[in-house]
């Protein structure tokens, strides 16, 4: 990684320029910054796909900020998942163009357009309080990494007629993301329908048995349908950042 | 239970055809039989739905054709539930009459036809031999109590066309079992597809995170479909034996 | 399914009454209405047994009252589970028919009597909070449904003789739903002293090692006694609803 | 411990008949004796109830016959639990006295007649090799450590009737062991039905969803009957050694 | 059970004093009260080793109270477990001579002294949060059964030294009970030096890895030394009333 | 779906060439076949990435030749999993060209040669028998369906600099997959150094609390890097049709 | 334990200047003092690394501030672990040398300086809630019982780079600890690049599947580098006892 | 790492002795050597303690004699773990000094003394199947890394006085690994007996609720003692590594 930079410093060695106790300094120098609780690594947008992104959960509201504020001076795009408005709230001032959006929680500037990279299905097997915030998760930090999404709520299996409506469009999306919760049998049924690679994103609300999505996640590890890969219950962001990677794999 | 005879021994006391300690223990003995190692209870008719059936997983061969040659001359009909065929071998000789299924396991003697209770259908998601024999133990119990069963199979979810060519005749049913492994996904989407009662059966064949079917049986218990009651895994008798208590309940 | 309206369209296609791109649509399109945030289905009595439940734990007041609202503009009965009391509040200006259920919590329209389909006995294990409430879900929506419900609570198996003092009525009933915690031992009990078919509820209510309902669902599944199936842990409503297609089963 | 002991030789250490460096060594060294893998310690009878028993699973028959030989030298009395019918085999040219139970799998001297101490009631729920080998080691270890044993079996709670007969039976025992699978359910209304201490004793076998056990063990100690204390799944001995250190709790 | 009733009923059909239809009815009304949601069992001494118990935990306080007042015209003691001070308060005006105890969280009326029928040691692991409560449960819900109870407290093995001091104690004892959370050791080195019956109350509180009380439970369920049976999790009541019923088995 | 076969039908509909019954027969004949055992869809191609995959555990020898048969008179390219070398034996006589991988453990025939359809990575932390057999059915897997494969074998995290030598070329790869075993840390560690989707297998080979790969499942699950999508343990066929399928969803 | 305490009293036996009486007592008393609710251990310094240590979660704020006030008397140095500010609000008035860390939640008092053991590492994956606080409490127990602490935070494997600049600095210590949630990689690549013992401590933050730190812990248990040894999950104050025993190790 | 190395190729660049290219290659190359299926890293004796550990569990034994031969001609020490006596006699007739542990199921070979880095003590709880071949794997393994072993077997809880026997012999020791399955609970008494280190390993033999060593293992990490780090299940390995590791410490 960075290889330019060390083929540039073995030939500033060669040619005198560079001495060979700094050289060996900056070899092991990388380039990320002391902020005291948070090593904030402007570099990374080389090895991921998005400048940086900030899970908020349990951080208190002065670090969020702190955290916030000094990514907002060195970056365009800046994400906050699992934030309160009250983040928000506290960040507006300073950054009039951030955005917030209640239902995914999400915290955000966005102050250059992410070129499109490709087109991203957003399918939930239900429309309540278990598979929206996460599908809006997964469906905005999509868009806001470069995907172009079509959000296709509310189709599960219980009235399977309603997703068969949606094939089509299903269909057209380079990638498509499955949230489902209880028994999670939509990321089957779409896995088996579609020839697109099927993200799954099992969810935690249910009765007793569903164990807080272990129902849903066994569910969807053991898919009979193929093309179907999972991430973590209630994880839409990792499923954006998964779906993200899948369209970068054709674009970088 | 057993109040016609309660009351006519209450009676002949009164009447004084039955003395007081004799009635005090007449009531205290039900009628069953000591073979030593297994009380059989001919009478369990009056309260099951099916003469007697033997579990023999782990049972010696000694003791199952002990067993079952006990019950052969007091019941017109036996089960014998998995089942080797060492067991159908040994019984062979003296039980002529006897039968077996390789594939569900089960041995068994049927010399009163059982008249039929109504329609059965068992539908599975696989073809493979950790749906198979199940559904073949539920389908084959099913009929020795008095189901008319149609076998609907290899109709899983990841090739969903399959199955909706079939919905017709899952609909003609009066029960209809369901039988899956993996994610379990098919007894969701049957029972959003029919209103029929449907008996989930999880099997217990899969890739490592199945683990031996209680993925499969957290995905039924969670079904977003309502209507659907769970089995234990691999319980093709126990299917068969709800199936038919929910025939009985409308023709007792 | 609709197999007249499929084969009413090929007869208007054949008879030129409808152009090839109109049946096409019309093929693919099936009845249901786009509210946003949940498809509401209107056909659905036509699979399932009663016109539409709400599940309304963890959605918003406005999101219940929304569907709610919609929902009874164009069906004589609605269902909204798991709802606290402010639901029923917010509804009842526009409807005052609404009826609410504090112990079930069940919040409720029925404009139409449903004919009677059947009995189902309730039959709990305890009095106390683990049950009742689980129970009452389970009878009322059993009624609302066209049960004929026969409430038998605290019967549990450390005292079994208040158990049998209740078998006549049990037997008596077409289904019979057990709700248990703890150990979950009533729905063996029950279910080997009875023909009926016997829906098994686990609750989840208990000292450290009940796990939240898990010793009494596992209980349930590896009951000796045949002819129970289970549903999910607390899941009362899901009980009526097997209970209601199994009388259906037999009066459809 | 061994406070007499301890006393006497304070008082030889007054006394001048021992010196304070062989006290100091007396009193640190313990009575049991090497024999290199394991540590025999004849004095174990003072703490516990029987002079030793020998856990034989995975042993080799070698290291079996070795400790058993040896201890056969110093003890009355001596049990072996988990014993193939090889290893009484190879013991019985030295000790004919040797007797070996294949059924509880015990190979076992007795020499001398230990004192009946009080009644244990063993009470199964099955017939069949799930309970028996449970039940057959914990009464056989009971009447070698005291217990005059009656064995109640195939009381399951499927069929009820059958244990009501055995009530009396039951309860004229002073302690009651409990030996049942699947859901376990018989220790609950063996509890509920006796005021004497039930022992509970969960086995493994059972189809899938009874996690080799697992479900039986939570259903006992999730008991609605107050008065059961449960022991390791198929550990009969552990459940005759919990018995005879209740009849010895009046008989010491 | 209640046999002798049964006896003096069929001696009056057969003397004419009772006619057949009123022995029948009298033969299957046992005697129990039907309060509406809760049906109390005033016989039920007969069967179990102390009038009444409530469980309180998730019962509303005027559950409670009306539970608590209509046993308390009828039975001379009464314990409430899992109480808080609110229900003491509640019942205190109508029955000034309740007794509340808050560690045990334990709401009890005694108004007649139950004859001491042995003697209980109480010993916990701790003297935080764990432990104390449970054991306080223990030994109150002890005395007030007819335990004379010695409580030793904290004398885990992390300190064993501790324990050694009190093994006289402990030995002079009948019946110990240990109550333990974390690792849940205190069990087995107890069971190892004592003969006296052990039971092994586990306690939930601990780090991650104790799972709630699971890794107290396993380890006691584990325990290598004999004579060890085990309760639910945090069940103080649970460890008592089988000590009880040890204590009876003697003296009943 | 197969919607221009739809679409031609209701026009031959329209102009009289087919008739109603007939069209109403085609619409619900979906194109597979029955075999008995298995319904064998030839279309499948169309949904899905490769003409037929079987997996052959715990079938028998019978049926997977069956099957195996069947398929290869109609497609070109046959892949079977989990197979011993006696299916390859017993199917080579009809059909020569059958290939055997005995650490794959996969028999295959292919006919016509896939189009490469992009680059895929299979990276593995171990070079024993837990991760290279899941390694090389997914690469080979891969292979089969078009993947141009490059295997970087036996550079776990725990001699880190094997696995830096090897990025640029895993940074090459269109696709990542990951396969490991004990604690699955590469997944991690690999998502954190490439862009590229990252596509997890754990593998279920280690010491007692990898509980057979539901350490390395669980980890992989909450990988700290983004783009890391997880299949079931030791799905090495799974891991290739997800990679697969994200290749032709940039190529199709 | 205390062998020359227990030479002398000997000795004194011996020389008649203690009788046997007293040196019997005196060599059952063992030094603790009996403070009602807790049991105090002086003498504790002798086994164990540091004078007193106080968990206080759970623990009423009573009796936290009784133990402390206690234990402040006779020891120089005191922990309290897991304490709220008002914890240390409530000693201050009485002992105004306390201390107290927000982050760490340890309220302490450190009259006498430790002497410096050894070096030790904390090294931690994230830099937020769930990590830093068990980092904390880690690294300030370690120096208040005589370590030499670096703290390297937010080095997880995401970036890991970031951790590479830090390998020096980590092979300078004499014991790592390393502190991770999610998929606890951390420890397995810092075990792998340091031949220091390296003790991981799970933490229990992060999505859905990472089963409050169950994920971690198994990870860690699991770790292909060797040289590491786990301990309870967010359990600093368990890591940093064991590092400092190793320290002792090699000092005392 | 291999700063050394570093330094000596940037100042064979500075002195123009190396090419920018060659250099650049250098700095990405470490020194590994390719034998197909398996790395070998004859480096890692920098970062580990030992220069090569053999897993055999699993791999043939073509692999295993491989790899052993290979390492044998370049490291002067070899370890072989889970080996079976078959390895050891493929491996005689090339390399004669090669030795084999058929309890440890170690083969190794040791031409050079490692020179002793300190003490070990092994302690188990038993003397059987379960817990002597994980000591004797982690005692061998700590000889042939550099331990002075002392093995102190079968002193568990039940019998708590053969432990105390030991308590200066262990105590004696530099670090202290503790062997026990069942409850696991000696972990917890030597832990609180001892100031040094200790190395808790859980062995998997027991009743079934021991879950296969998860409950020695779960009681392990929430043993009350302070000073104790778990390795895996049946890790005798790990716990040697981790116990040298500590030993080199202080003497690396």
């Amino acid at each position: 990684m960075n290889e330019d930079r060390l083929y540039e410093i073995l030939k500033q060695v060669k040619d005198g320029l560079v001495g060979i106790d700094d050289a060996y300094q900056a070899l092991k120098i990388l380039p990320y910054e002391d902020l005291g609780f948070a090593k904030l690594d402007h570099h990374r947008a080389i090895r991921d796909n998005f400048p940086e992104v900030i899970y908020c959960e349990g951080k208190t509201r002065e670090q969020i900020i702190a955290i916030f504020s000094r990514l907002a001076l060195q970056n365009n795009n800046i994400i906050g998942t699992r934030a309160g408005i009250e983040i928000f709230e506290a960040i507006k001032p300073d950054f009039p163009e951030v955005c917030y959006n209640p239902s995914a929680r999400l915290v955000y500037i966005q102050r250059s357009k992410i070129p499109v990279l490709g087109k991203v299905a957003v399918v939930t097997a239900g429309a309540g309080p278990a598979d929206i915030p996460v599908a809006e998760e997964a469906a905005l930090c999509s868009e806001l990494m470069g995907g172009e999404v079509r959000r296709i709520y509310d189709v599960g299996v219980a009235g399977i007629h309603r997703l068969f409506d949606k094939i089509g469009q299903i269909n057209q999306a380079n990638v498509v993301i499955v949230v489902a919760g209880m028994e999670g049998a939509l990321a089957s049924v779409v896995g088996g329908l579609t020839r697109q690679p099927v993200i799954a994103v099992p969810t935690s609300v249910g009765y007793g048995a569903s164990f807080n999505g272990l129902a849903a996640l066994l569910a969807m590890l053991n898919s009979c349908a193929s093309g179907v890969g999972v991430v973590n219950i209630d994880n839409g962001y990792g499923a954006a950042a998964l779906a993200i990677s899948i369209l970068n794999a054709f674009n970088g």
